[in-house]
């Protein structure tokens, strides 16, 4: 099963829809079930110790999770994320934050699969995340 | 066991340590094993369909708990999230959430509990959250 | 809210729906939205140091969800788990488990909440489950 | 990083620590990080409607990455399971489970990673489960 958007249309949807985050993530690659996303980390994600907060890191697995099902289904702003549990497992380093999300079941109503966080140039994950996302009726 | 740290201890302790976000966040009560936290709520958190974004909850669910947790062992603030399961459940109202931690299990090394997230004015929560918080060694 | 079952009723759909662990586990009461369960710990589910092992926590943290889940539903057997985080957190004691199962979002295809295991005479959580179930449609 | 620890090794000590399970879970293979195991699914595993049960499949999930983190640290028996998130995706054909794990992050102290359920002879995963195991101090 092929991708319904290609990066080009997800890059315009994404500007269109996600306007207040467009320049805080770039979509790198598209694949069946699966997205590669950066994260451009800056000051406000930091916290004491140089480390990139949580939320900084939950918002980019979310996001990633998000594009790898809508390049799926096609461009369903609505598609909400219902859960997500997250194991912080390394200390970024200081730098930008890759993304590789995997689908496991797309199903009528939800999508399943999990999200692996990197440093960039690192293949040691940082995080580890699995989400559910619920896709609205047609 | 009492909290080792009061309301006002734990504000200024906050606008040192985390200036970036210490308007985002209030701290309302602090009790043994519990904590009550105010999340201020800005067009920057809303979604498509006027939800609050999951990040946003989920930075709000960390903190709660993070403040909870260091009422209890005093300021400090190298005490990390290690992981975080979040079931987002009904669509918050517009307006502030209100996030009530409390820990289950306060140990040495780990501060394991749960949060729930509310709109304000009401009571059927919106966001459940689990979370183990590590504790720097002494 | 009221449970639409009694305890006489969830007694007797347990036994005719899971004979095989009608005497493993004792529904003690149900309360809108909640449930108490009582596991016989045995033999089988001891570990090395004499702790109860995982898959017997998880157990009964399931069933007492689906108990509390169908108290308010009414006997529908095919409502199954979709997830399920547990943390465990101390090491129980010699002798049976206690589960208070709490609903926290019962919707018409999705039942969302949580457990929270003791050992029998103890007021300290040993584990703390998250759970999600499915709801057949009607 | 090779596993400390043979298939042979592994069948012995299972044998050893596990007897009430010897027969239930089977040991196919360990390799650097990962391990795949079959759980022999029988009549007590079932429940209504002809699927496994969420607690066997949890235990799978559980036995699975116990024992990829052993063959990597050695026979250390009291090593446990601190959390476990477990989604359930599909359900299951008839016949038996095939778990294949992986450790994300393997410390002193913690060993995190993920397992993927399927049923014998398909590719299309059943459940899936991020674990965090407790290492013992030497």
């Amino acid at each position: 099963m092929q991708p319904k958007m290609t990066l080009i249309e997800m890059h315009s949807f994404f500007e269109q829809v996600f306007p207040q985050v467009k320049d805080k993530f770039e979509v790198l690659d598209l694949q069946p079930m699966a997205a590669t996303v950066r994260m451009h980390v800056d000051e406000a994600d930091l916290r004491p110790g140089g480390t990139i907060s949580g939320p900084a890191m939950f918002a980019l697995a979310d996001v990633a999770f998000y594009i790898a099902t809508l390049a799926m289904i096609g461009p369903k702003a609505l598609t909400v994320t219902t859960s997500c549990n997250i194991n912080f497992m390394r200390k970024p380093e200081p730098g930008d934050l890759l993304a590789k999300a995997r689908i496991l079941k797309l199903g009528r109503s939800l999508s399943v699969g999990d999200v692996e966080l990197f440093s960039d140039g690192s293949d040691k994950p940082v995080a580890h995340a699995s989400l559910t996302y619920s896709i609205p009726p047609k």
